[in-house]
């Protein structure tokens, strides 16, 4: 059995879920689709978890209630007319958005997840009903009978150990069940998001839970690029990618699917398709624990700007029992999450992603170092792009360190930091912003 | 004027020191002349340091304090005979030793540093009074007329900042004044050393207090080379290298000078030379603050053996605030330094040097770290080297890192680790232990 997931821009519009009833018809072994909520049909269209997010706050402001709740009642309206379907249904999805506005947004920590978890909801109902009209035996199944039990996390939920055998119950249900993606419900019956995006993991939960052959993750791209379409001219598609490396690429940019989404396919070990809705004969790429082909060291340049850097200098530093654990409390006390720290000999840089720090954090933090280190210099650098090159084929090729310094070198580029860690599966690199482009070209150019 | 310092080998008889006279005569610059304690004299040579441990253990276990005063007495003694100094000093000397035993080694925390200190002190009594016999006009100084006034910490005394006026007024007296290394007084008159090997320390103490021209630093070697000359054959000796590139080489295994001795030369810009006893129409190495030849990106390959890396991998560890202060506290709380802490996506490792982990802190810290981190993996990595290349040329030229890569996969060397930090004046590479003479050789024969 198949797990078959859908994302926005996939169920975004009647041609688009006549797609996906294809797709699925086409397969008898798809037989569990998780969808998420409309998405967007052109570049400029507001997606309906926004517009939830606008509704909620129109409430909690007590701001201009009624033209968000009209925007995504036309919004579902427009789908099932173009659909033809029963009245009834949207009906059903008119009641549903009226009524959360009357959740005691004030008071009820779970009221803002139950706002957004409304988009798939009522588009799995929809798509159910759909399916079902085609002539297709298709049921929706909710998250709480689909046993997707979660903590008690409001916008980033955990599955529930035990959560895994009601899920493979799912099994013995006849027809396709068609299940709302985001969102799973608390022991006490709330409803719980996962973290935004969270509709690749309620796939991932599913295909493991259900035990199946293979999750399919239809999006609207053919599969992961070896580097971004939008800096390397047609870059060359890849067909198979470990767990790992996926990870580690998704690390730094590579967003087609959600971080926490890897992980129960990959313990349940459930291979993942990413595939495309609108080029569905595409074989996609493949994300497993083997790759075949090993014969090239690197698989993936990823890249991600907005990074800072908070550079320590201190003659002898490494002497000073508790140095380093000091910098990483204060960023702590501050909460602020750190990615890497390099270090010379008297010398320690943290770098962090730009958007964990405003102006005001970054002077707090800044003087707190100063005062908690009396260090010899201390600066932030702004500005700074990661980027990773992938690839566990870099274990067995033992130059590919030098093969990117020397690229990088021959394009003038200059190595803010260089960080090879133990998974040697990666090799990282720090570059200023405005080089981030011309470094991504010139690996590109060295390994493809 | 010029504070000279000699090491232990190069104080260690008679005729050495009959050499240091000569050193000092032939340039009347030479005014301040710090001593060691006499060290080896052939491969096998008991230190006067060690022989001083020895008798501090004795007194303090009850055991045989004779032997060990009879050694020190002779020690001394056959250098007075040699020199045909008076039977005064030795007479001097040997009152000095033996009361040593009347300390109160049970109570006094400065007894041990009285111990030690003593080797210093009677070799500047005895060298001071050679030279006076000598015909060249000269006094021993104790560090209490010197000026030397440092903190209460036995075994790692620093300076006081108000000595420096003090040590200033030196400048003001006559003739050639020998001072003892190692060690200096505490406000309530308590000899204190600096931590081993802290004769450099003095010396440069004593240039940064007198804003000497120089601060000439006599050993048994004609400078620094550019790699360990017990792997390379007949390496390159370094003629000038910056205090900054000095710092970077000693931080793994260039031991020729004490790491503290730089700070004082450095912050009050006194150039240190490293000269050879034995070969003093040597030109040596100079440390200063600005290298005249900056052709080469890298001056120097230092490395150093038996460190330990722990590492742990973890999922989304970046996700998780306080993942990498964990490690870095449970570390702290143990009292074991932390020398670097690569990170990859999902994993990140802790270097460290191996004499800080026993068997049992090794069980007590990896405990400690699983049940703390809930990691994916910990394991601990033994026998592994450092190995630093250093330039300040390196960031002029651009691609050292890639050619140092370049040469160390040539040579079939597995890169454990890499680091280039914002410093830009090293690079680190760690590499398995036994693996580590083919990576010196590999670097050396790229650079040099």
């Amino acid at each position: 059995m198949k797990v078959v997931k859908f994302g926005g821009s996939s169920v975004a519009s009647a041609p688009q879920i006549d797609k996906v009833f294809n797709i699925i018809k086409s397969d008898p072994n798809r037989k569990f689709v998780v969808v998420s909520a409309p998405g967007k049909r052109f570049a400029e269209d507001t997606k309906v978890t926004d517009a939830l997010i606008a509704y909620y706050n129109a409430v909690k402001n007590k701001g201009d209630v009624e033209t968000s709740q009209n925007w995504l009642i036309d919004r579902y309206s427009e789908i099932t007319t173009d659909l033809n379907l029963s009245d009834k249904i949207i009906e059903e999805i008119k009641n549903n958005i009226l009524s959360l506005a009357e959740l005691d947004v004030d008071n009820d920590v779970f009221a803002y997840d139950s706002f957004l978890a409304a988009g798939e909801n009522n588009n799995a109902i929809l798509i159910a009903e759909y399916f079902d009209n085609q002539g297709l035996k298709a049921q929706y199944i909710n998250p709480k009978k689909a046993g997707i039990f979660v903590t008690e996390e409001p916008g980033d939920a955990r599955l529930l150990d035990e959560s895994n055998k009601k899920i493979n119950e799912l099994n013995d249900l006849d027809g396709v069940l068609v299940i709302p993606g985001f969102f799973g419900i608390t022991e006490k019956g709330k409803i719980c998001t996962f973290s935004r995006g969270g509709s690749d993991i309620t796939g991932s939960i599913i295909a493991a839970g259900t035990n199946a052959d293979i999750y399919e993750n239809f999006t609207d791209v053919d599969g992961i690029f070896v580097a971004h379409p939008g800096i390397i001219e047609n870059p060359e598609s890849i067909s198979e990618v470990t767990y790992k490396e996926m990870r580690e690429l998704s690390y730094a940019g590579f967003s087609v699917l959600h971080d926490e989404a890897l992980v129960p396919a990959r313990l349940a070990g459930v291979p993942i398709v990413i595939k495309n809705t609108n080029n569905p004969n595409h074989p996609g790429t493949k994300i497993t624990t083997e790759r075949k082909d090993n014969s090239r060291p690197v698989i993936g340049i990823a890249a991600e700007s907005n990074f800072a850097s908070i550079n320590i200098s201190k003659y002898l530093m490494n002497r000073e029992v508790g140095f380093g654990r000091k910098v990483l409390q204060s960023l702590e006390d501050n909460n602020i999450r750190f990615e890497h720290m390099p270090t010379g000999i008297d010398d320690l840089s943290v770098i962090i992603r730009s958007r964990f720090l405003t102006a005001e954090l970054e002077e707090k933090v800044l003087t707190e170092l100063q005062e908690a280190l009396n260090p010899d210099e201390l600066h932030l650098e702004k500005d700074l792009s990661v980027i990773v090159i992938v690839g566990e084929g870099m274990k067995e090729h033992i130059g590919v360190t030098s093969t990117a310094t020397r690229a990088l070198s021959d394009a003038g580029i200059n190595l803010e930091m260089l960080s090879q860690g133990s998974s040697e599966v990666s090799v990282m690199f720090v570059v200023k912003g405005d080089q981030e482009k011309e470094a991504i070209t010139a690996l590109y150019d060295a390994f493809f």
